[in-house]
């Protein structure tokens, strides 16, 4: 709890494989990231989480669902200073040159289509993973956890991690939610 | 091939989701790993990569099977100066606190029993990747993809990235072998 980062979030765009969402929701928790954001407007909405599952990171995360692409980044707007999306366009920065010790959400997008073309009209930028390979694609639960671990990486050695950063009303509230959680099991 | 990396490799043992192991091939080709080490001693040795492909990794990977440790490791330290397993113990490095511009081969263990007792006994210490989550164990693709994206981070900061690392003769055997899978497609 006294790890969790407010200031960093994901969010799907369209991701449909129930696989890759789990192991996103994983290396979530791994790095302290409390909420995602999960936008289905190209698919049906995913109807479970496994969230009764003790090894289901859905369990120890809020995940806010929407359809619709407004609503969600008005959402995303009160809570995130800047917003970037993984899309490869000429002025895409490296992960490793953007600075996530700011208050940041990354929007990853469909495993085939990518982000898409209306998402980025309401991003601030893009970002890309680098690559020196012959195969030019990473699957989004490996590009999500080596994004999400560079910031675990930049905000640790700005020390983040050293003091609470949730406040006591939200601890109380996810304090309350845990325990709900564990009484289920 | 002017990227690869012929001073970092990475050592499955036991790994047995071939799943796992394309996407762990995946991480390596696109960080410029031009070879891996296959170790199979608990489980039957793996079949095929699909390096049929082209969207295959292995396709582009030097992959060298064992089924006997000490002949791994025999091979292992002609070519890498240091062994890290990722195993918990209490001298454990951090991801981060490794200098990873440094020869080295990194070992990932079985999906559900981690690295073997015999393996520690081979390598020169241990490293974790930190976690600050409810959940503590990370899959192998994402745990393989984050230290190599770490070493990625370091040795582009050090420019291992600039020019070609491959001795000439190394070149030519690839550059064969690629121009042989390109005319099996």
């Amino acid at each position: 709890m006294n790890k969790r980062q407010p200031d960093l979030t994901v969010v799907l765009e369209n991701v449909f494989d129930p696989h890759n969402i789990s192991a996103v929701m994983r290396s979530c928790d791994a790095v302290g990231v409390e909420e995602i954001y999960v936008l289905t407007t190209k698919i049906p909405p995913h109807k479970k989480w496994g969230a009764k599952s003790s090894s289901s990171a859905a369990k120890w995360l809020t995940i806010h669902q929407f359809d619709n692409t407004e609503k969600c980044f008005l959402s995303l707007r009160k809570r995130y200073s800047t917003i970037l999306t993984t899309y490869l366009s000429h002025d895409a920065l490296g992960l490793h040159e953007l600075d996530l010790t700011k208050s940041t959400a990354l929007v990853f997008g469909n495993e085939h289509s990518g982000v898409s073309e209306e998402i980025l009209t309401f991003a601030d930028g893009n970002f890309c993973i680098p690559q020196v390979g012959m195969i030019r694609s990473l699957n989004i639960s490996v590009a999500c956890a080596v994004s999400l671990y560079e910031a675990f990486r930049q905000k640790q050695l700005a020390g983040h991690y050293n003091q609470r950063k949730l406040n006591d009303v939200r601890v109380n509230e996810l304090h309350k939610k845990w325990e709900r959680n564990e009484s289920e099991k």
